[in-house]
Order: structure tokens, then sequence, then C-alpha cells
């Protein structure tokens, strides 16, 4: 990596957030086992958490929801080639319902994350014809199922949710819906969860900065892609799921965000903007890295 | 790495802390590129806190202040061989008066860190016969001068201190002592300011785990030493000192824990008992890692 152009003032280490879930761990990986880790000032939570922090200005570059980019876009500038999305199933995102969904009257979120709330909002109510209630919950399945039909979970836990039922079969007691599975099914195009910002102010101010890291994310992206069975094996001796679950899910995971994710990126905001979630011409301008 | 005995339920990754100075920047920079950092659910805070964290069970294992292991050594395991200390001048532990030594009447202590400020009390009663009045405030030296006499800093703060200190000569207006220094002069030892601890109870139930950590912390630090002035020149795009200064930092810094260390340790350890800041007999208990 190099600096600034000479001259400048010290530089300060540039706030970035990473999803601490299970999907974000191959770029953990990338960036601990290339060093870059050593220039960034990284904070670890959860996706609703960094969306308002890098919304609010205590962070300078980060993972952002799609919906929460669009609706923050004058702020904000997307840096290319990097994405949190799935061209088909995701098995992260996901509807499950105690009851067969057209019969689905109220829905508990855990996650106030608009994109994949808005996902299955468009898919009970524009495609099914429903008009269910929601309400905000902590992502505790079993509790969200004892106040609602359905529950939208997504990460870690919508993950564990997903495999249960792939185990389970037809023995399983619930209908678990992918919700990336679900659009694509409508639009024939990939679903975009999540896309990486930085912040306009910061990003104009330090243009070398912003490139840094993108290069640093995507060196590390493509690092741990290239050994996923590696990546896979060290983590699942401290997480939930055995290595071959692991590498199925960073697998279907796509982190790119080529012409067909941005095709899909576009439409999903059009729906977003047609539900009035997100402004009418929001769009997505990218960082000149 | 290697796992807890085959056949025992999933582990947890152990919370570990690390110190968020300078001072520890060479084992941050082995862990991260020895991959190490992977294996453990890292804590960055300042001493003061990691202290309490360690004592409240909030964290599994992590670095404390000398005089806090001692007096919470029931709870607590050692890790042999890693330590932070200096055989002479530390840089980073410093009394810095306004006004000649013999003539102090107030300190400001800029750090709750009970080992810094026992130093200073050591030298200010015991070596110079003096009585001030002590009072905790936050980390800034020109407010804590306005305050009272001399100031008690421990990391950065201190190390910016004593720089400026160095390079101005004669012509600084402070009086500043390295309180590393004070005690070599002292005691003919060095002085050990932090040890590394396990709790004692996540060591009986994960001694795996804790020998794990220890491998890590002495390989990663291991790493980091054999190219300091790499570690010093990457750093030093960050941070407010130059390459060859905190070069010389890292190579004043006895992160060792042997034989003389050790000497040194109880040493003070008697000093400290006599004071009845810890228990009479307080001694250091090593995991047999």
């Amino acid at each position: 990596m190099t600096g600034e152009p000479a001259g400048g003032s010290r530089l300060v280490r540039p706030r970035v957030g990473h999803i601490q879930f299970l999907n974000c761990l191959p770029l953990y990986w990338g960036l601990v086992h290339s060093g870059a880790l050593m220039d960034v000032e990284l904070t670890k939570d959860t996706p609703d958490r960094l969306n308002e922090a890098l919304v609010r200005g205590d962070l300078d570059i980060g993972p952002i929801s799609l919906v929460e980019y669009l609706r923050h876009a004058d702020d904000l500038i997307a840096l290319p080639n990097i994405a949190v999305g799935s061209d088909g199933p995701v098995l992260s995102v996901a509807l499950i319902s105690a009851v067969p969904l057209e019969r689905i009257r109220s829905v508990a979120l855990g996650s106030t994350s608009r994109t994949g709330v808005l996902l299955a909002q468009i898919l009970l109510e524009d495609e099914l014809g429903l008009a269910p209630t929601y309400a905000r919950m902590p992502p505790d399945l079993p509790l969200m199922l004892r106040e609602a039909d359905a529950a939208v979970l997504i990460g870690d836990v919508a993950l564990r949710a997903v495999h249960d039922a792939e185990r389970a079969g037809s023995a399983h007691p619930l209908h678990v819906v992918d919700l990336g599975a679900a659009w694509r099914n409508w639009s024939g195009l990939p679903m975009v969860f999540a896309v990486w910002a930085a912040r306009r102010d910061f990003a104009q101010a330090h243009p070398g900065v912003v490139k840094e890291v993108h290069d640093a994310f995507r060196g590390s992206l493509d690092l741990a892609l290239r050994q996923l069975d590696t990546v896979a094996r060290h983590a699942a001796r401290w997480e939930a799921f055995d290595a071959a679950t692991l590498t199925r899910y960073f697998t279907t995971l796509d982190f790119s965000l080529g012409d067909r994710q941005l095709e899909g990126l576009m439409a999903f905001a059009g729906r977003a903007a047609a539900r009035g979630v997100v402004p009418p011409r929001a769009r997505i301008v990218f960082a000149d890295v």
C-alpha cells in the first residue's frame, strides 16, 4: 500500500466496519492473512449497527444494507466489485413460517435491515397478496414464532434455521423460504443484499485511502476465495457448522458486483422505490478507485 | 494449533484482551501476520479497562498490570515468558513535573493502573521522603499540570511527553523521570509492568486453549521481534512517531520474563506488600503450558 501524496500531514487509520457474521468470514480471513488488518481501525458488529454507524459518520467505510445505501446515497459512495449477494439461494436470508404461507397474518422481524425485510414484504404482499402486520423482535426463532405466524431472519441464525430445515426434510414442521431464491424466481436476476461504501466527505478528503481499502478488501476476498476449504476447515473449529456446510455457504454467496448483479440491484431498487422505501431515482454511484 | 481432546463439544473462541498502546503493537503485528488472530475473540482497550475485564471475568486471557495480578492472584494464573517491562528506561511510564522533584506536593494520575502509580509513589515517598496528594485525572498533560505539580503518565501519551522532553533537551520546561530507569537505579533489576494471565477457572476447564493462546502470543511476538524495522516502518505511517523512534521504543521494551525479570518482579512485589497494596505473600503462579 502506498500513502497519500507526500508532504501531507500524518494520516489517521480509516475507521472500517466489518459484519461479524459468517458471510464475511472469508473477507476477515483475507484481511488477517494479507496483513491488511494493520491498516484499518476495524469495528466488528451486526449489519444493523454498522448501517447506523456509517450513516451517522462513526465509520468512514463499511458494508451497508442495499436499501440503507439507496436511502442515504447522497452521503455515500459505493465501492465497485464487492458486495454480499447470491444468484439464487443465499441460505442466510429467510422467511420462516409456522403456518402455510398464504395464511401468514403476522411477521416478526429479526433485524431492522431493510433489504431482507423488504424482500419478505415483496413476497408476502406483492407476490402472495397478503397484508400481514410486522413487528421487530430479537432474532430468536422460537420466541419469534410464539408471537407471530412467521419470522424474517438474516445471518447466522437464518443459516442455522435453513440448515436444520434441510436436514429434517419433509419432517420439518416449519416452512422455510430462501429469499435469495425467491427473488431469483421472480426476477431471473441475482440479489444484492449489501454493498460496501465510503462516506462521500471522507472519500473526497482521502481518495487514496479509499482506493487502498478497496484494493485490500478485494485482495483479501480473492485470497480467501482461492483457499475456501482452508478457511472453512479452520472456521469449523469455532463455529456451529461443519467445514462442508461452511464451504457450501461461502461458495453459495456471491461477493461480486458485475453487470448482472447491478441489473439485479437496479431491479430491486425499482421495486423499493415503487413501495416508497427509497427515493424514486435512487441510484448507485461508485468511487473512482 | 490443535484442538481440545477429540470427542469434546465445540469450543468457544477464547476472549482475549489486547492493550491498544504502541507497546503491544509488535504483538498485534505478529497475531495478524501469523494468522493467530483468527483463533481469538480479541478485545482492544486501555490497560485499565483490560485489568477490570479480566478480573471481572469478561475476558478469559489478557495482559494485566503486575499490581492487579498480585491483588487477584487467587483467581488468575500467569503465562510464562511474556511480559511488558524494561531493563532500565521504558520511555512510556513517566513522572512529569512542573516543579523540581523535591517540591512536588500534588500529583495527577493519568491511569488507575497501580503499577506505574506505585512506582511513582515509591520514588516520591520512599526515595524522596515527600508526602504529596494524588488525584485521578484524564491523561491530558497540560490539563493535569494545571491542577497538580506533577503527573504520572503511562502508554503513548507518556512516550510523547518523554520524546518531546528529549528533543528539547535542557530547554525543556518540565522535569521528566522515566520510572523504569528509576526502578533500575534503586534495585539494579528489570521492571515488569504487566504480565499475561488466564482466569484460573478458564485455565482449568480449557488447558489446551490456554497453551495454544500462549504459544500464539509468544510465536507472534517472536515473529514481530525478528522484523522490528518492518513493523516500525509500517506503523509509522499511522502513528504520531517516526519509524526510528518506534524501533527504539520496541527494542527498549522487554517482553521477556526470565530469571532476572522474575527477580525484579518479586522485589517490586515485596515493596508493594510493604506498602499494603498487595497481600503480604502475593506471588506469581504460572500455567503449565
